[in-house]
């Protein structure tokens, strides 16, 4: 009997590590979960990992052959298979993750941000197939961005291309501090967690009565935020249209570099829909040169939320059987 | 006999335009220019360049034979072969560039922004020869920048890429007036016109004594401003740092955006050297995340001043031939 070839997908967020193993076709066989931060040692996070891929792997059955994997994580490296002073994770400095995985597995691993592993899932099999320039935006616990030219991924000369998540909104004019070590950078203000720090500061400055005032910092979401906006809290609402106004800032400055079709945006963030979207569309669209104006789609990602990144990171690993 | 195949390279900047007879080895065999601001007609202007392309190839004599002609103007459209919405060229809207210019000859006729034509002429006859990944900023009448992916020009989805000069550095902070019709614009700050303008404003600002409080602002240029602040002018000093610390902020988004291996300046302000290359340097060093610091380039453009914009415009006719 010939076996079914999949690559396992694996997408390391800043809460959670998420995997799946995904056929030719981009079907999901199987899927598992691990926190990420419940790990100091990336030795002991990637022997954990690498137990619960094989378990779930053993409950699809017998009939499935592993070709690699692709992994999507914060600073992801391709170049080098490293994960380099990512800001959201447990593991500093310089982490050899690709050679640490190869302890376990002779297969090949590719390592990339789980932004750019967003932007493959999308053009692979989201709202991107038919598009050849185009960027991806997470908005996650952090923000980050895939970018798309000429069909291709744009990896960079470091393998760090897309990093806007650290990026000024006004540079030296923000006291918000980054997990980066700087202040200001766009993803104190555009993610769940920005949104989240938004809020607190309106709730400061503000006398007016939220629902949101009973709940700590640590209790808070994006999910509860969207939900509050939704029975119509003038906080809640005025959050996200602040981060929507930011985001919209940025937005013109990355069509003025890659001039793309179209910007998606991905993650928790962005179920919010129009309470996002109508402010992002509105301060991108006033802040774009004329020639770009109008021109430019600002789309939710076509990718369940879970899935997208797993199989972005899934479809690397495929590329790399096919080169 | 043989005829000498030439490509004529057309530059067409805010003030003049100039163009070059160039062989396929990057040798310019003559040269000529016009005023671009005399003419108020796209025809007019057309008809008088052609005339004098046509006269200057005669005194070059007999041996040559035009391929094609490539053309770097500002928000030259390369997908279209027009110019749209130039703010520093006296013609408005949509111009047809490609479709006058073929009025008068059958010949190919490519027309991109100068900005791209240069990264072009970096890649084929400057520093950028070994590099896949880097960027060229113009530092001009205004500020233009190409961009160069794995080895590849982009162009973008509508063939506008790499507008930079009409990003915001701070949104919605600065009163200072673009002729794209906005406010705060990169190049209100950064390029020739901006360093004067600035000037002005640390003129207005303080009581210090200065060489160049005997100028109009029409008299101004950056050489003039140059000179002064290598005879140690405190106002003309502070111009050049200032500019240049607003450029560094710039870069570092820029790096984030495609992390190139090396950002070129080219113009007539990148000729201030450690002036404007300094303060870039330190302020986006410090506006870098973590991963690119140390890592990124900042050179001068190793083509002349005069020469790279013909020529990369010159080599996009060659590289039409070759398709």
């Amino acid at each position: 009997m010939v076996k079914k070839e999949v690559a396992v997908g694996i997408d390391i967020g800043g809460t959670n590590t998420v995997f799946g193993f995904v056929d030719i076709k981009g079907n999901i066989l199987g899927k598992g979960r691990i926190s990420t931060t419940h790990y100091d040692e990336i030795e002991v996070f990637i022997a954990a990992l690498y137990e619960k891929i094989v378990i779930a792997s053993q409950k699809i059955g017998n009939d499935i052959e592993v070709i690699g994997f692709g992994i999507g994580a914060p600073m992801g490296n391709i170049n080098k298979g490293t994960i380099e002073h990512a800001a959201g994770l447990p593991w500093k400095g310089i982490v050899p993750l690709s050679d640490v995985f190869n302890r376990h597995t002779n297969l090949p691993v590719i390592v990339t941000n789980d932004a750019n592993a967003a932007a493959v899932g999308e053009m692979v099999y989201g709202g991107a197939k038919k598009m050849k320039n185009f960027v991806v935006i997470t908005l996650g616990t952090g923000l980050g961005s895939g970018f798309v030219v000429d069909g291709k991924l744009v990896y960079g000369n470091d393998g760090f291309a897309g990093e806007i998540g650290h990026t000024a909104i006004r540079p030296g004019t923000s006291n918000r501090d980054c997990g980066c070590g700087r202040k200001g950078c766009l993803e104190t203000y555009v993610s769940a967690t920005g949104l989240k720090r938004t809020l607190l500061k309106i709730m400061a400055d503000s006398i007016e009565p939220s629902e949101l005032r009973k709940y700590s910092f640590e209790e808070l979401d994006a999910e509860i935020i969207h939900e509050a906006a939704k029975r119509g809290d003038h906080i809640a609402k005025k959050a996200f249209l602040h981060t929507g106004m930011m985001l919209g800032f940025k937005l013109a400055d990355v069509v003025a570099h890659t001039n793309p079709e179209a910007i998606f945006l991905f993650g928790g963030l962005a179920l919010a829909r129009d309470l996002i979207f109508k402010p992002a569309k509105e301060y991108m669209e006033k802040y774009l040169l004329n020639i770009y104006k109008g021109k430019v789609k600002l789309l939710p990602s076509e990718l369940s939320t879970h899935n997208a990144a797993v199989l972005g990171a899934s479809s690397l690993a495929w590329s790399l059987k096919e080169l």
